[in-house]
């Protein structure tokens, strides 16, 4: 099975110029969502995982069969205002501006060993500020698994020192 | 195991007067989490449904795990401008006016047997808007899974005709 056959592609979105990977072909297929999601267990099985942490909304989709399978929580990274106790927050660059994310106080503990899952690498903006909350509230990140890597906006330098899987490359 | 010992309860959240039940807790611990998605496969296992479908941002959280472990698709419920392709999109009433949600038009075939699943049947608004949706793609809705109804607030009363399984009731 290639995974690529259930991307769309969709030029000019969402503004003029981009092109956007769209993975919700992967996840209204049963057999190339459960690939993907195993493909991602596989690569964090010897990683002794306690948590798996994913942005919203997409990493959602990604991260949450992953932490099931493995039988781990998940711990959700949100836009201020959606989690209703105590926060930790983190800034990252936009194209324009900065933005902010933020996970609860309580979501990771000392020691804890986290896998970051999402849908997409692009610039990385977004796993920096998740690394450095989770860092914050003392987790350990072991890993980082996205389904693409956009390689030419090299998120992955972000990443340096960090173990990364990608399943497909742009 | 009771799952209710894992919702958080939080007063006056998102406004005054209200009880905000926070499903993090359970989210983040892995038995809990295994043991709620494991609930509603159960549930579906009699349905034979072809698709999961569930609203942003918490319905990814507890439908996604259900598709992966039953081998189908899962299909998202998006506020308007989060879908990249074709939608078809229904209205619901808010305590103040309405809001849109949008599904894309292909998310759906005409027979599709689609299992709804969500954390929260609170008025019932989101669920209501979702049936229309995969309605008028021509599924049939086989079954409408919450974690929590809020029982007060008669969500139940719109999915008259539709069979409803929840795993808590407030």
């Amino acid at each position: 099975m290639n995974l690529k056959d259930y991307i769309a592609r969709i030029d000019n979105y969402p503004t003029e110029g981009i092109v956007f990977r769209d993975i919700t072909p992967l996840m209204a297929n049963g057999e190339a969502y459960r690939a993907a999601t195993k493909e991602i267990v596989d690569y964090a099985e010897g990683l002794n995982i306690d948590m798996v942490v994913g942005p919203e909304a997409r990493g959602f989709i990604v991260g949450c069969p992953v932490a099931f399978e493995m039988g781990v929580g998940f711990a959700p990274v949100r836009k201020p205002g959606k989690l209703p106790r105590e926060v930790v927050s983190a800034e990252y660059e936009k194209e324009y501006g900065t933005d902010t994310l933020t996970m609860h106080a309580d979501a990771i503990k000392k020691g804890d060993r986290v896998l970051i899952v999402d849908d997409l690498l692009a610039t990385g903006g977004t796993v920096q500020a998740t690394i450095e909350m989770i860092e914050k509230l003392g987790g350990i990140v072991v890993g980082c698994a996205f389904l693409i890597e956009l390689d030419d906006l090299n998120g992955r330098e972000k990443l340096e020192g960090y173990d990364v899987k990608v399943l497909m490359h742009f």
